[in-house]
């Protein structure tokens, strides 16, 4: 039996920081047809809230590192702020939106990142996805929407890269579904050259994604990005997007398509 | 046919503001056999996230008020912080627990509240619990763990009693279960006298009731808790106790039954 499509779409900073930006996307997301997965990340939100409460960011080599109080504000601003407001404006689009965290129903199980160079803190390394869970949902008309936190079952919630986050719902879900992974971010799509945003890379293989990584064609940002992309790819995912928020709207607009 | 039981149980601050009774009570509450339904306040949480940002609570006639940056905080506190903090060491007690807001799968819809004397801001009052989607949780292995937040359908939050939104579940789950409601609080029930902590009304129904309220027993903080619970019996549900957290240990222990 030729199984049903599903896309997982997740969002960052460049659509999360600007209202309008976001509604208009909620509104596409909303019209998007069949079985769907949402997935975002936090933006500015947390940073902002950390600071208003005098904290600051705490960085090694570069690197956030999530500290217990820094757990509490992404866990306020991924799981709650912004999560919930998603989910009232994708219910208000009559979308029937779930916010949920890993921790909720066992959705996302991950463990605490093993301290090698970098103690990270309370960042999770994902371990199970409950493709079970999420599927009862998805058969009830009921469209997640994930945050990036997750949980060890240990009772210790933990801060979780929405992009892997993504793309592996995506790898789980594709031994039921059809799967297509959607990466929005502020770009048209991987860039032959970072000077022109409309160079975009249409057809992205695995062969040419090393020779462009040896010719230094892409830049530092969008390696993991592009290694979640392929990860995903490799484990079953059957289609892979990467591209502004025009590409949900499935018009003839400009995008990378992945393969492998 | 019998209906299956339904425990519906309300925390509120006496419980949350102290971690390790509110570790204590959530192992009761995993224990606790059979379908089950967690309602949890905010406590003093929001208070003091607010005011580490700044924000002094808004109040009128000893009221608070609701406006948008309270909002903000409540939904990030309630349905973030202290709502996936509760379903991650309830997930490590084995109870498949998982946090929703009322605008989740849109599982209660309300309006803000209509200004008479008083503008509340972004309080809501609700409409409809939707039974159909909690039972299916329920019927799922799934325990929900309601925050104090709802949505109008609209695209708004809403800040709303935690109290009422254990009785109006309890009251849409009465026509598919035997729902037993519980308010967990400081005391150890109704009492007979404020001065004696130990003089609990074992059992009260709505005539005893309104004669303690015109002798002037009932205080003033009682009045809205008992309302709910006698509107609750009122409108189907079967058994409603309230008392501490050792009322749902199911020993002997001294608590207030109300009936009708």
């Amino acid at each position: 039996m030729k199984k049903q499509k599903l896309h997982i779409v997740k969002i960052g900073g460049n659509i999360i920081n600007d209202e309008e930006v976001l509604t208009s996307f909620l509104k596409d997301f909303s019209e998007l047809k069949g079985y769907k997965i949402l997935v975002h990340g936090g933006g500015n939100k947390a940073t902002e809230i950390a600071s208003k409460m005098g904290l600051k960011p705490k960085m090694i080599n570069g690197r956030r590192i999530t500290d217990a109080a820094n757990l509490d504000i992404v866990t306020m601003v991924y799981a709650g702020l912004l999560n919930k407001k998603i989910t009232a404006q994708l219910q208000q689009n009559n979308c029937n939106a779930m916010g949920l965290s890993g921790a909720d129903a066992n959705c996302i199980l991950a463990h605490k990142r093993i301290v090698k160079d970098i103690d990270y803190g309370f960042a999770g390394d994902i371990d199970v996805v409950n493709s079970e869970t999420i599927n009862l949902f998805l058969q009830n008309n009921i469209t997640p929407i994930f945050c990036a936190i997750s949980h060890d079952k240990n009772g210790q919630l933990l801060n979780t890269n929405a992009d892997t986050i993504a793309s592996e719902i995506a790898v789980a879900m594709s031994g039921l579904y059809e799967t297509e992974l959607n990466y929005i971010f502020e770009l048209k799509g991987v860039l032959e050259s970072v000077e022109d945003k409309n160079s975009v890379i249409k057809y992205l293989n695995l062969e040419k994604y090393k020779q462009l990584i040896s010719e230094g064609v892409i830049s530092e940002g969008m390696l993991p990005k592009l290694h979640n992309c392929f990860n995903a790819l490799e484990k079953g995912v059957q289609k892979v997007k990467i591209g502004d928020a025009s590409l949900i709207k499935n018009k003839n607009e400009l995008y990378t398509t992945l393969s492998i």
